[in-house]
């Protein structure tokens, strides 16, 4: 409509989630006419991070350096890991700010009918961890899903055998949350995982 | 948190109208994880719309080349012409379908408070426009806000002289609206600027 840089612009912002044809436009006008200079910083840090970030190889997270900033930090307990499916799922238990062991990042979660298998997810990595670190508890923070349900019960078998304790983190109501907001399967849970005080 | 790059990748996308720090987190996660081509093609994009995109030296709008589609188009009537605020205002007329005429961009509306005077919105210009050219009416489609209202009053005094009608679009409720979703203000102009049938 308006120009070719301008329209191929608008299709290429797209990429990003959530966001539409309309948003894209908004988006497009908004740098062109008034941030400039933060769409040449945003075109060489989205350049910058896609040549640099890879994974970090002890945790497969994302990173630019060999080992993720959690992986070197030496004061991080070493005896729990932490299996999460995304590096998002790491930031926001960072972000609640209580764990302080270290993590292991699956990069998504086992799923047959996708060709998604264990070595898709990193298991035989995550085992070798097991037996080659000193960790005495696996935490599987996997999703409440059926995947994320079946990608726990898949490490824990292969765990079985191995010297370490086994957890899956709780799951229920949310602190805060109202009951007749919360949807029934979370609350059919919270109560055939209830207990006594 | 994570790292250098994907920490400056998520400030970047700040930049971004609507994208707080949850919704740059997923986006920059998102694209690391999933679109690295969507990624790049972006940065490429933003790049090339910033060094290549500038004004239509008619019009105003943003357009790579000297004159935009819409002033370099032979078919477009060229004895109406529309006096609109933003690139955006002529891409949503555009997309409603019915106007053949051509525009000029004021790429804002005057603001004594922000120190925004005629000068700095090309009514000189619109003028000089409205002289050379065979225009026989300006329609103002500034905003129905305060500064749109007064920005419309300046243009149309500036235009009196001239052997040119000047209008304006009409405001009331929209069409499809529910009365009783309509804003006070709205309501009450779309009474005193009542018709009768
Ligand atoms: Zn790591
Ligand atoms: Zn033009």
């Amino acid at each position: 409509m308006f120009s070719p840089l301008i329209d191929e612009l608008m299709a290429s912002l797209r990429c990003l989630p959530g966001v539409g044809p309309k948003s894209a436009q908004r988006m497009a006008l908004h740098l062109l006419e008034r941030d400039r200079a933060g769409a040449e910083r945003l075109a060489l840090s989205l350049h910058k991070a896609v040549e640099g970030v890879g994974r970090c190889q002890r945790c497969r997270t994302l990173t630019e350096q060999t080992y993720c900033g959690i992986c070197a930090n030496n004061r991080r307990d070493n005896s729990l890991l932490c299996v999460v499916e995304t590096p998002g799922d790491v930031l926001a238990i960072e972000q609640a700010g209580t764990y302080q062991g270290k993590y292991f990042v699956l990069l998504g979660h086992l799923s047959p009918i996708d060709g998604i298998g264990p070595e898709d997810i990193g298991v035989d990595q995550l085992i070798n961890l097991l037996q080659q670190e000193p960790i005495t508890e696996v935490i599987l923070a996997t999703n409440p899903t059926v995947e994320g349900e079946a990608t726990a019960y898949y490490i824990s078998e292969r765990a079985k055998n191995l010297n370490v304790t086994v957890s899956r983190i709780a799951h229920g109501v949310p602190l805060g949350g109202e009951l007749e907001f919360i949807d029934g399967g979370t609350l059919a849970h919270a109560f055939s995982s209830r207990r006594s005080l």
